[in-house]
Order: C-alpha cells, then sequence, then structure tokens
C-alpha cells in the first residue's frame, strides 16, 4: 500500500520535472538552468524505476521505502539559491521600511473561521488543520484576511497603520514549478489602514511597488491600474442588469489570459448576456493606454452622464497627477481587473511568469470583522485598506537564472584559514575568531543599490575541521565557496609573525566559473596588520561596492 | 454550538492571560509590560462576560458570534514587537554567515512518514493537516528532522556542510506565553554535517552559541556540555544493567529541574533500579565544574577503566582545550542531560525563562533516512552531524522588556515630511522620494555590535496622507513614530528655495517617553542642501552608532 502511493507519487513528480524541463527548453533558458532540470529528471527516473522493479520483485514490498521528497508544491531552498532569496527579502524589507512601514507578524495557521467566506469558490484551496482536538485551523491563504482580523482586534490602535508582512502562504493549487507557481509560497505585503484623502495612498502603493521591482531588476514590467467605479460605470451604461453585474465583471477579469471572442461567448452563452451589450462592452475593454486615455474616456458623454464612471474617471486623473510627483520608473497602462475581496482598484504587474504582484482595496474586511465578532445587531465602524502583495517566489523566478547566468557567488564567505605546515588548529582557530570577530569595516558605497541588503558583515572566515589537514584539501575546500584570500599558516613564517595570503577570485569564462589568481605563491604579511591589510584589500572593496553580488 | 466553543476557548485565554499577568508581577517586570498584560486580561474579560450575557439572553444564541483571535498558543507581533525581534533575527544570520553557514529552507510542512518514529512519545505533539486527498502531511516539529531529510536527498553534494534554517516549528504543547513556550515558535538552527576530527564542529558550535548570546545581550548564561561516552561509562561503572540503561538516562536528564532525591525515587520504584547503584550514580552526577572537573574523573581509577569512559574524558579535554583557542565569552559548566535523538554530546543554555538553545549530535539520522529510501537490504553510508538550536522566542522574551524599559524606538522612520501651508502635497510627496531614494550614508561604525544589524538604510521617511492637512495633526503622525526630523514645507520659503527642519528626540524620564525640542521653531535649510545637512546632524550619526537602538 505505502509503495503503491508512493509509485503514484514519484510519477507524478517525474511528469512535473519533464514538464518544467520542457518549459524551460522553450524558454530557451540557460544551459546551468537545463542540466540541473535534467539531472533531476534522470534521478527521478532512476527512483521510479527501481521501486517499480522492486514492487515486481516482491509483488509488492512487504514493507514500503520511504519516499525521500518535499510535499507537492513544495521544494527544498538550497544554499547558493537562498542567498539569491535573502538578497531579494532584504530589498524588499529595506523598500517597506523606507517608505514607513511597520512590520507584521501573524501565526501560520488560523482559526477556520477566520478565513470562512472570504475567499469564494478558492476556498477549496486552503489547506485544513487536522480536527486533534481543540480549535479547527486552517494555514494561512494570503496575508490580507490575517491583517484584517489583526486590525479588527486591535482597532484603536491601528487606525493609521502603514503595515508590511512577508512570509509563507499556502494554496491546494495545482503547482506549475518553472513558473513559480506553488502550494507554499512567499508573499511580501504593503498595506496602508486609514481614512485618508482619496488616491494618495494608492498612489503612494505604485510608487512603492515600481521601486522595488526596479530595484530587484526584474526587467520591463507594466503596472495596469483599474477602477471599479469606472468598470462599474461602463457596465451601466451598456445595459448589463444589476444582478449580471459581478458575473459579467469576473468574465472581463479573464482578457489579461483570453482573447475578446472567448470571453464573449462566456458572457453571452455561459451567463446570458445580450449580444448587443456584450459588443458595447467589447468596444470599451479594447482601449489601452496611461493618462491620454483619460481624455478618450473624458470626451464619452455617454459615459460621462453616468455618475459612476464620472467619479472614477476623475479620481483617476488625481491618481495620475500624484504619479507625476512620484515620478516612478514606468509608465502605468490602463487595464480592467478585479477580485472578489477587493472593490475598487487593483494593480498588477506581469512579467514573463506572469503577475508578479497585485493590490487593491478591501474597505469593508476589517469592518466585516468587527461586525460579526460585535454580534449582528452592532454596527461596526470601516476601516478602508488598500495594500499590494508581491510574490516572491516568481521574483526568484526571474531573478535566480539571471544570477546563475551572471556566475554569482553563492557565500559570503570571504577568508579561509589554512596552513602548510603540522595542523596548527588552534593557531588558525585563534585567526579565525580574530577575522570573524573584527569584521572589516564597510568604506565604500553601502548604499548602493545591491549591496545595501548583503552589507552586513565582512568577518566571514572559514576554516577545516580536520586537526592535520593536506594543504591541497584546504584549498579545495575554500574554492568551493570561491572564497576571496586564502590566509595560509606556517610554522616558521608565524614565529617571524608572518602569514601568506593568496588572493583568488573568479570569472565566467564560457559558461563555466574559472579560478584566476595571480602567479605568484601569495603575499606575506605581517599577522599583526592583516585585519587592516584585508581591508584595503581592492577585492574587499569591490565586494563592498556589489561587484561579487 | 459555535458560541459555546467560542466561550470555552475564550475562558480558557482569560486565565491563560491572568497566569501570565501573575508571572509578570512575581517576576518585577517592567510596569509598563505589566499594564499592557492588565489592560489585556481586562479586554478579554469584557468580551467573555459579553458573551456570556448573549448566550444567557438568547438561551443560546442563534448565530455564534465570531471569536476574534488567534489560535491556541500562538501570537501576533505588533511593529514594535517586531522591530526587536527583526533586529535578533540579522544579528543571528549575520553570526550564522560570519562562521560560514550557508542557508536552508524547507517546507513548513513534511510528509507525515518522514516526521514519523522520530519523536518517541512527542510524536503526539505533532500537528497534522487534514486528509484532503493526497499527501498525509504534518507541520515540522523542528528544523532538524527536515534538514536531515534534506541531507539525505542531497548526499552527494552535503558530504561537508554547514547550514543554517531559520524560522517557525510546530508543537501541540501546552503554551506557557510568559516564558516564550508557543505552539508556534521560531527556531535558529545551525549544523554541521561531515566526518571531521573529533570535537573540531563541537567546539566550533558552542563558540557560536556564546558569540550569539553575548551580542543579543541576554545577560549571563551557562552552557552545559554533556558527554554521551562520559554518562554510558558511569552507568555500567555503577552496574546499571544494560537494558535500564536509556530509561535511567532520561531519569538523570530529570536533574535540571528536580532534586536527586526525587530522581533516585523515579530510578528506584518507577524503574526497580537497586538502590545501590542509584546511589553510586548519585555520587556522580553531583559533580559540577569546568575543565578542572575532568582531574577530578581522571583521578577516580574505576571510571578510568571503563573503556567508554575513558574514550569520553580524553575527547572532553580535546574539547576544551580547542575551546582555549576560541576564547568563548563565558567558562562552560559540566552537567550531564540528554535526548533521545541525540547520541553523543548536548550543550544547553539556560536563563530565567528556562533554556534558550540546544543542540547535540545525531551521526545517526541522515542514514536511517538513506537507508529507510533504499529499502531494507542495502546498507546506507553514515552521514555524522551536530548542531545548536536557538529559540529565538525564548530569546525574545528577554530581550523585549529591556528594550520597553530603555524606551527603544519601535519604528526606523528618520524624517516626516509637513506642509505649514496649503497642503502642499506633490511638494511633500517629491521631497520625500528624494529623501527615500538617497538615502543617508552611513559614516560611523556600521558594523559594531548593535546597529549592524538595523544599518540598512537611512531615507526612512513619511508624510500625512492628506491634500491639505493641519500642521498639529501632522506633528503628532510625527511624534507617534518618534521621528527625529519634523522638515516643514512652507510656499514662501519654498519659493526662497529654504525649509525649516525641527529637530526632537524622545527620552524616558520615569518611565515615561518625553519628547525634547530645542526652544526655537527650527532650522532654516536650503532645500537643495538638505540632504547632506541630514547626513550630517549629530541624531543622524548616534543612529548609525547604535544610539537609537
Amino acid at each position: 500500500m505505502a509503495s503503491v502511493s508512493a509509485a503514484e507519487s514519484l510519477q507524478e513528480e517525474v511528469a512535473q520535472q519533464k514538464a518544467l524541463l520542457r518549459d524551460l527548453q522553450n524558454q530557451k533558458a540557460d544551459a546551468a538552468l537545463i542540466e540541473e532540470a535534467k539531472k533531476k529528471l534522470a534521478d527521478l527516473q532512476k527512483s521510479f524505476g527501481l521501486l517499480q522493479s522492486a514492487m515486481k520483485a516482491g509483488g509488492s514490498t512487504k514493507k514500503g521505502r520511504l519516499l525521500l521528497k518535499t510535499p507537492k508544491g513544495t521544494r527544498d531552498y538550497g544554499p547558493s539559491e537562498m542567498h539569491c532569496r535573502e538578497f531579494i527579502e532584504r530589498t524588499v524589507k529595506d523598500c517597506f521600511t523606507t517608505y514607513g512601514g511597520g512590520c507584521l507578524d501573524t501565526p501560520v495557521f488560523e482559526r477556520k473561521d477566520i478565513l470562512a467566506g472570504k475567499y469564494g469558490e478558492d476556498a477549496k484551496l486552503i489547506f485544513d488543520l487536522m480536527d486533534q482536538g481543540g480549535e479547527q485551523l486552517a494555514l494561512r491563504y494570503d496575508h490580507t484576511v490575517p491583517l484584517a482580523r489583526y486590525l479588527a482586534m486591535n482597532g484603536a490602535q491601528a487606525t493609521q497603520a502603514k503595515l508590511w508582512q512577508v512570509g509563507k502562504v499556502y494554496r491546494r493549487d495545482n503547482p506549475v514549478i518553472s513558473k513559480g507557481r506553488m502550494r507554499e509560497f512567499s508573499q511580501a505585503d504593503f498595506d496602508i489602514a486609514g481614512i485618508w484623502d482619496v488616491m494618495i495612498p494608492d498612489a503612494e502603493l505604485i510608487s512603492l511597488l515600481c521601486t522595488i521591482l526596479s530595484k530587484l531588476d526584474v526587467g520591463e514590467f507594466t503596472v495596469k491600474i483599474n477602477h471599479r467605479k469606472i468598470l462599474d460605470g461602463i457596465f451601466e451604461v451598456c445595459g448589463v442588469p444589476a444582478d449580471k453585474i459581478r458575473t459579467i465583471s469576473s468574465a472581463v477579469d479573464k482578457l489579461d489570459k483570453s482573447p475578446w471572442s472567448e470571453v464573449k461567448h462566456e458572457m453571452t452563452e455561459t451567463k446570458g448576456l445580450d449580444p448587443a451589450v456584450a459588443d458595447r462592452i467589447g468596444e470599451y475593454v479594447k482601449h489601452k493606454g496611461g493618462p491620454e486615455l483619460l481624455e478618450t474616456l473624458k470626451a464619452d458623454a455617454a459615459l460621462m452622464a453616468n455618475p459612476s464612471a464620472k467619479a472614477g474617471i476623475e479620481e483617476m486623473a488625481i491618481l495620475f497627477g500624484y504619479l507625476k510627483s512620484y515620478k516612478p520608473k514606468k509608465k502605468a497602462k490602463k487595464a480592467q481587473t478585479g477580485q472578489d475581496e477587493e472593490d475598487e482598484e487593483i494593480d498588477e504587474s506581469t512579467v514573463g511568469v506572469g503577475s508578479i504582484a497585485a493590490g487593491g482595496r478591501y474597505d469593508n474586511l476589517v469592518g466585516m470583522f468587527t461586525a460579526a465578532a460585535a454580534g449582528e445587531s452592532k454596527k461596526a465602524a470601516q476601516l478602508p485598506c488598500v495594500g499590494v502583495s508581491i510574490g516572491l517566489d516568481r521574483v526568484f523566478a526571474i531573478v535566480w537564472p539571471r544570477w546563475v547566468s551572471k556566475g554569482m557567488r553563492s557565500k559570503e564567505t570571504m577568508a579561509y584559514v589554512m596552513s602548510a605546515g603540522d595542523g596548527l588548529l588552534n593557531e588558525r582557530v585563534e585567526l579565525a575568531q580574530e577575522l570573524r570577530a573584527n569584521g572589516i569595516k564597510v568604506s565604500g558605497t553601502w548604499f548602493s543599490l545591491c549591496s545595501a541588503a548583503l552589507a552586513n558583515s565582512r568577518g566571514q572566515t572559514d576554516f577545516l575541521f580536520k586537526a592535520k589537514p593536506k594543504l591541497p584539501a584546504q584549498f579545495a575546500a575554500g574554492e568551493r565557496d570561491e572564497v576571496p584570500f586564502a590566509i595560509i599558516l606556517g610554522e616558521t613564517e608565524l614565529k617571524e609573525g608572518l602569514v601568506t595570503v593568496k588572493e583568488q577570485y573568479w570569472e565566467l569564462v564560457d559558461g563555466k566559473k574559472q579560478k584566476i589568481e595571480s602567479a605568484d605563491k601569495g603575499v606575506k604579511v605581517k599577522r599583526a596588520d592583516l585585519v587592516q591589510w584585508l581591508k584595503d584589500r581592492p577585492i574587499m572593496k569591490d565586494w563592498d561596492s556589489g561587484r561579487f553580488l
């Protein structure tokens, strides 16, 4: 039994890995990535083969083999990948604090009744915990509902909050690993609560999003902005019956992925909309553009006669006005999208992997919680909110292949202490500890774009955990981490107060990392001056300026 | 039904909060913390009262009210607390990388069969996920088992790995919130895998632990070190039958919390050990001390005649020799403790809140996984590992009250841009964006103990999201975050190219935060020179040196 389900599980993994490989090949991804994917596929197929022959041999194995894998739709991130992910996370967090946000951390699971009724038909994707006596719990689906629960619980203190959250959320969705769509994934949210003047928080969030995406260097991106009031106005003007507005709105949402003909078919055939009405909608949703599109809409007398559309268009003009002061890096394009819980405005950024960020208003959610907690008879105060959420796995899916192709280092270790003599373990330990404790102060442009996120300490030092290691083994260990300074201790030299330092660095030559080193046997440096000497080396300064990132 | 279980849940919360308050009062904790706990208790009691009267009124309410709370044994961390937690986490991560570690991230849940059989009788504390079709999953219980699973899956690449993990783990234990014992809690682990010379990785980990605890300034701490070989030798010398060694060993573990008389009672009455044997054990476990204790043990002929004890004592001498080179801050004390999965050595640090870190060897775990995956017939290679795990919630429980009593800032916002004139929203946005983008380079000792962890960017700037706000409202918003620079824009001044800057800072006076400001109305600064002017202010330099931490 156990091994049958193991075999099924493994078969599925093989299929997934095949799909990933196909995707990578179609995308003409980096050769190293494709190699890695091929290797993993071969490993999986080998395991599957072994398992099948084992099952055949024994009819079915008596004792199922343990299947060594992470759960479906999840994965481990090893040191090289985490080096990149930590960079992404720190960059995002730094932007969040720069924009005046405070951090919030909520539990990874919530009481089931907190999540209930918030996600429409997607509720089936919620991971429930087993009822083990006590509360009914489920893993959080996003950061928005936990935040709203927190705001409802701490209403009085949080009426004017800028809060950010970075953490994992969970959905029992069909994973597409190559696109960064996982069952466990990391989201970075920034939310603004409170009653503020119209469009100011919205502009702040769009600016924040553009700043982050630019700093992360995800490449070209488009921020699509929608105003629910305009969309509602369009539907009214086109003659959509009131009871169909919601369902037609969700059809329009699909325009991002499907052509108009399909969307129209859904409207008229599946949802019973009059084809003439659908055609009128078709005219409006064809529009695409920036602030200049507002002029086209303003010239549309029928639309401007509709109070909702008029208000929406005026507010959008205010937003574009503010965005000029923010000087966002990219021009914003207008488009219509929408989500169940959000009711005024959605912005969404799309890149090769699909959209990597989305956001919008949820003006009623906190009030819903407050009212439900107070009992049905009471009216609770509303707390309007607007927020944006960045999918960190999708960002990683864009940034990581670039790191690989640039040959980025995967570790920060700066010095590797070795001995040429008789072990000298105590001497190696003492020097490693001295370097670690002293660190090396950053003298350069630590606030520069990239290095800020990683410029934490420069004392990273390692040595081999052997009492009497051979020199080549020590060099090999240091080279594995591409450590720029090999510091070699020798008995005679130490008595003279000297150590030998050999500088080395790696460059990508024809897609392969190649070590560049000086022809000499290294430089002799006074042991007492070593910390300062290291600080003054160009390699150390280069690192500070982001060169080794 | 729903409201009955809500009432029970709430009643439990009230009891928990009462216990917390009592603990705080007994510990003579900081007044602000006690006030906070009292307030929360009052809130909970009020909700409970309301709920009870609602239930009485309706016999039982038809529609249960929503209970706004986090699940049992979990909590939210708001911005002030997260400011402190982020500092702790960054400090720990920086030490981890300084010691040459690479980061690993595993999913928050694992396949149930990965966790099965690893935790003995504590398996009942594992949080299971509901079977929703697919794999049987459970939340991770610690970082060790997922790491071992990862190492078994990536064996070939990871035979010489130094890996760290920071993240949440889950146990359905009885929470004691005041001591930082939660059902969801954060652990920071550092592990060394590979076949190394004896005691070198162990010494490295003890040094790492002492460095981290000293940097976090948790106060006095003791690292207790045990060697399983010595303990096994003692048991053999005292005459413990082979089949009782494990159970007697777990009784000895309790000496940390219980007096010898109780432990002896358990050994003889519950576990049927000969009282004479117990008395002999009693003589050995009384010993406490540092390296000098080894001399006492070496003088014990009976013990030294036992091969296991002799080997353990010799290895312990090697360890103490290495620790001298590491120059740890504190002297290590010897004591006996032990855990099921670990088989050679345990170090454990105890502070007011109980132990805040623990570690040890698990030389067989990775091999167990490899063997189970390969099938019963095959022998798998072992991968010895040793690791240490720091309980971040317990560290927080120590550090946070000190932050509160020192009046630490809870946000990093450095500048608040205001207008004295007619709104000047666009001008405020432009200035805020300029400050955010420029940041202010760190010129001081950024690598100094505390500031390193938070010295990320200095561009943190905010403004009020109102088109035409009143000046007092803007000052109040800036003061809420204790922002040191109030930057005031005026229409006439701006035309002259000037802005007004008012410096302010807060001090703790009689336990209350008090704003200190100059008597003047602020300084006029050239708009064009503002960034540089701010960089040069002593307050900004103070912050860089850790003053505002």
